[in-house]
């Protein structure tokens, strides 16, 4: 359903050398460093374009059209008070996104991100122009009692997700950043990153935006017990992303999944954000490999399991800023260190045109 | 020679309340929440102005002409070899900041940043209309063997960097950020940590931008020389800014610590970058602690001083992404978090305004 080709590292080399030519000791620019040989190797189609031995391509990484995508989705198991929230504020949020009060509508504004906002799947549809309709139904089933939504949905969700990253890339896009709302999607996440990982619920678990300690304990045994239950019920096949989607959810998780891949094979850059974005980032990984060579990863969520879903991963966020709200914001904060980092790479002197001693 | 103003703290609850109300969770935002207070007690001299218990004022929060300065002095104590660049590079590297080539540069152009380089000292004055003219002399003296300035040279220099930031401030500007280039600089802010905060130098010394085991043993031998010879030369009066200053230099630092108390006077934000800009910070918080108030402290810099620098003055900078470049990169690239808190801050709504239940 998604064919994704890994990125061609054999021009690793070559683009390392470009940097490294900048009037900068080796590796000063850190992190930015390693973040623009990525784009490079996505974006930059031009860098093994060399006239007599010297790089002569103006401005290769072009940031286009950065969108940022939320998909809100509600919880069959948020009736259980899993979170700080009823399940109501996910359609009030939505409502406020649209409206443009939230965080994510102020951080896209300052850095110039175009912003949508996808029922992916609420408890009450809302009717309202500026909000894409693609709903998988009012909310999902309680992953405790049963499977949170068919297989049959989450092929659609998918397929939603590709829609919807279309849409952009069709316009100029070539970097997605994605965000979700929904009451009860870090539960979902644990459940996903416990089976996914194969670690127990107490280490994966957190507070979200903040339940008490008494909520914290139905928390855990409510999605150790919906672990236990999809376990056994699907036997060998419980590893298995589609089967771990179905059982857990969320509609917004499921189409985020479905855009990530979308965007990984079209070459296109993806912004993953904090907790609920990793764990979707984690079923995409578990899809297809290869969508991991298109993903930055911008954020470190408090949340406890962040940490060492992004460690199994081998990747450190570029933010660590105590976030943990969702909504993408991580992502928005981030972009412009992508842009400062492909304006490095464009721009700057190297050694030989500026004259200066190379260290 | 420095008036300065604490901030107002019984503000303080007023602002937080503003950011509480906000349509996220109670600290949600993180570190964004703690900037946004620290802008708010700055910049926002209305948050008192509340029609019916309702807050009314628009946009109090306006980041206006963000400039960075970047100060260039060379190091007598360069000539023993204790960096990866021979002193000429200081010039080379200012030259290359004047054609527009270097990291900060980019960086400046990509964030909308104003940028203006000074010569505060460099060995060989440079004639260019884009640089401004204030050297202290050309180059410190060898703190190994003498002081590197006169009291009268490091007086000169808080004036000087008065002058550069009075006329960014007359211009408009209500965010400074600084800069450094010297050959040898992170010699002398080793050397000004282990005075100012007592520690030996073998705690605060690091690699620079990338020196061997062999310049590392000599860089602390030399300047563990210079701490043990200029504490015997000054007794009690060793711990004092203005003699640290004249005993170690440079140039570049001293000015940087009149811009920094000039900002601070001026009720201004003053954006403190890595190892070098924060031992100016250290000497301007030593030389008046209200100063400190108006700091917002950018940039983990990998030096390995830095961060025990940063713990004594207890903070936690926005940025950790491995940097060791200097020019005040780390400053700028922080930029868009300030943009970011000061968004949230100015146009968020309340959970009143979006009719959203508060959790």
């Amino acid at each position: 359903m998604f064919n994704i080709v890994p990125l061609d590292r054999t021009r690793t080399a070559r683009i390392q050398k470009k940097i490294d030519q900048k009037t900068k000791p080796i590796g000063a620019l850190g992190e930015l460093e390693s973040l623009a040989l990525k784009l490079a190797l996505i974006l930059d189609e031009h860098d093994s374009n060399e006239v007599e031995g010297k790089l002569t391509i103006a401005d290769p990484l072009q940031i286009e059209r950065p969108a940022m995508l939320i998909f809100a989705g509600d919880h069959g198991i948020a009736k259980h008070g899993v979170s700080i929230a009823p399940p109501e504020v996910t359609q009030q949020m939505v409502n406020n996104f649209l409206d443009g009060g939230a965080a994510i509508n102020c951080f896209c504004r300052t850095n110039e991100i175009e912003l949508e906002i996808i029922d992916a799947g609420i408890l009450v549809p809302i009717d309202r122009d500026n909000l894409t309709q693609q709903s998988l139904g009012c909310g999902t089933e309680n992953m405790v009692e049963q499977a949170a939504m068919s297989e049959l949905q989450v092929e659609r969700g998918l397929k939603y997700g590709r829609t919807v990253v279309e849409r952009h890339i069709a316009k100029g896009s070539n970097i997605l950043a994605f965000g979700e709302m929904g009451i009860g999607n870090t539960s979902a996440s644990t459940a996903i990153q416990a089976a996914i990982m194969n670690l127990p619920v107490e280490e994966c678990v957190g507070r979200g935006t903040g339940i008490t300690e008494e909520q914290l304990k139905t928390k855990i045994r409510l999605i150790s017990t919906a672990v236990e239950y999809h376990r056994k019920r699907l036997g060998e096949k419980f590893n298995d992303p589609i089967q771990v989607m179905a059982s857990f959810g969320g509609f917004e998780i499921v189409q985020i999944v479905g855009a990530m891949l979308t965007a990984a094979e079209h070459k296109k850059v993806i912004l993953v954000d904090g907790y609920i974005a990793s764990a979707a980032a984690l079923l995409a990984f578990k899809y297809n490999k290869s969508c991991f060579d298109y993903m930055v990863f911008c954020h470190q969520s408090e949340e406890q399991g962040h940490r060492m879903m992004l460690q199994s991963l081998g990747v450190k966020p570029l933010l660590d800023l105590g976030l943990r709200l969702g909504e993408g914001t991580g992502a928005a904060l981030a972009l412009p260190l992508i842009r400062a980092a492909a304006s490095f790479y464009n721009d700057m002197a190297s050694f030989d045109s500026a004259g200066i001693e190379q260290v």
